[in-house]
């Protein structure tokens, strides 16, 4: 059995708890919170809640740590530090931060001899390996990637932010006239506003000037400004019972062209439908929390993605199985 | 330069050599035929067209083999053998008797040192990696592959092998609703019927009894008669204007569920439309070779499948780009 610890219980952890349960090869073993772990009530029967100030009375307890901190303020710090003493994996999703990321993970996780996996999700994550895949097999050609529908927690943030805003839920749409060029195969250039639409519902504070709020919204820089964006104003009710779910999803579609003068076409176009953003990460990282643990025990270390891993690591079944069933 | 060599000229070699010629990484050093080299005309300026039988005079000239024989009588000869010289690919797609065919290629390829990388394509190759990413993600669910719209060669010759056909195309289509219903987590148990379509363009000879010939079309054992299938009867010229491509493409898909009661589920969809089969598959060849290469030159050795290569070593890009543009 793989003993998995979970660092962090939030959304993620709990999707991260559910899908190492579901497996058979897999131990949860503990549970690290910053919280008084008294206060905290998981879903798994016998598994202690730890304070993370105690983590490394577990070195030799746990075989993968599974990081399940925010990108923001977390994850930097905790993943070169916990890679010190355990293999690692994490869901790292900023960007532009992530070859910064990468080299402090792999700096302390060479040191220690551990394998750390970053930015494993599914964008980053499945969605960078189709990009990767699918640039590599048709060089020539266009890859695009759309988003949605699903809730933004970073849009829906910043809207909350707005005075005389109670609560709200931003959905990212992709736009269908958008994806039916792409898989045309016209390779079309895209502007933001023509790639995706916002929705947003908004719950406002009684009395609040409801033109202001929906004036905020649709010209907010960054957010919203270059975007088609709808307001409705709704009740909390209608927001808890229409809106409460946290679904994603979104397409990678690569449109490429092969032959003496390039006449002939190719779509590869790989998408995702989830109703549960956190659970499907959550199910991703599991899988490559089995990876880092079967590399490590090959003597790799180092810092990985989701590009340095072999498909095979990630699953359950013996290689025999998988030959006979899956290829 | 990563120096490639194509054991075979038809319709994949000459996908292999376009494709080759595309990156910037490899060189296309000979082409092996066991036809008369004089009376082979290639693509390709300035290099050498040699008989097969020649083939072990380039030994030291030759990075990576991409054999790009049949599965039915070549590659189960062709690949072990020449895997005791040079690193090779192939596109071995008989999928029942693939375990055979990895033994018999890791043996001679462990002896030599060299890399064999076995079935690859499309299918096998790019939906056998996707079927195995999106089960070890989702354990909890069920994957489906339909195949179409797309030309079967080997059903265009069994319909060609009736008495008073002159010839024919055969398109595998996969039925809609059937699409409908997996992509909507149903998780249906479907027949092959209620899978796939065949649609069948008949040329017939002169005179012939056509009511015959449909009838053993759409009763013939194996290849039509558990299917829906429609026979159209056309001239020679409509044949050729009309049906002369050899397009295919496909969908796998996967539906699972995730959560503490299996209360979410989630979709997972990777799917091809491809103008030319052949010269697809041959991208992926391509792709493929050059991981061999890299594989090789880290010290690796035997028979590999997709599921033994990280993604990584199938691009032309850096690492460090890679990152950057892709994850």
């Amino acid at each position: 059995m793989i003993r998995i610890g979970i660092y962090g219980y939030g959304n993620l952890a709990r999707g991260v708890e559910c899908a190492v349960n579901a497996t058979s090869d897999m131990e949860l073993v503990a549970i690290f919170t910053r919280r008084d772990p008294k206060s905290v009530k998981i879903n798994s029967e016998n598994v202690p809640v730890v304070n993370t100030r105690d983590v490394l009375e577990w070195t030799d307890k746990i075989d993968v740590m599974v990081i399940c901190g925010g990108s923001a303020t977390d994850l930097p710090k905790q993943t070169p530090e916990l890679a010190k003493y355990f293999n690692v994996v994490d869901s790292f999703d900023t960007h532009a931060k992530i070859p910064e990321h990468f080299a402090n993970v792999n700096e302390t996780a060479l040191a220690s001899g551990k394998v750390g996996v970053i930015s494993v999700g599914w964008d980053p994550g499945m969605f960078s390996v189709n990009r990767m895949y699918s640039s590599a097999i048709l060089p020539n050609g266009k890859d695009y990637t759309f988003w949605g529908k699903g809730v933004s927690q970073g849009h829906s943030d910043a809207i909350r932010r707005i005075e005389g805003v109670k609560d709200a839920k931003q959905y990212t749409i992709p736009v269908d006239s958008a994806l039916e060029a792409v898989r045309s195969g016209k390779a079309p250039e895209l502007t933001a506003r023509q790639k995706h639409l916002r929705e947003c519902f908004v719950v406002a504070e009684e009395g609040a000037d409801l033109k202001r709020i929906e004036k905020e919204i649709v010209t907010m820089p960054n957010y919203f400004a270059d975007y088609d964006t709808i307001v409705h104003f709704i009740t909390e009710e209608e927001l808890k019972r229409d809106h409460s779910g946290i679904p994603h999803g979104g397409f990678v579609i690569r449109s490429g062209k092969t032959g003496l003068n390039s006449e002939n076409q190719h779509i590869i176009e790989y998408s995702l439908k989830l109703d549960s953003n956190p659970e499907f990460t959550a199910s991703v990282l599991t899988a490559y929390a089995r990876a880092a643990y079967r590399l490590n025990k090959k003597g790799e270390s180092g810092c990985m993605t989701v590009f340095d891993i072999a498909p095979k690591y990630l699953s359950e079944k013996t290689f025999e199985e998988l030959i006979k069933t899956m290829l």
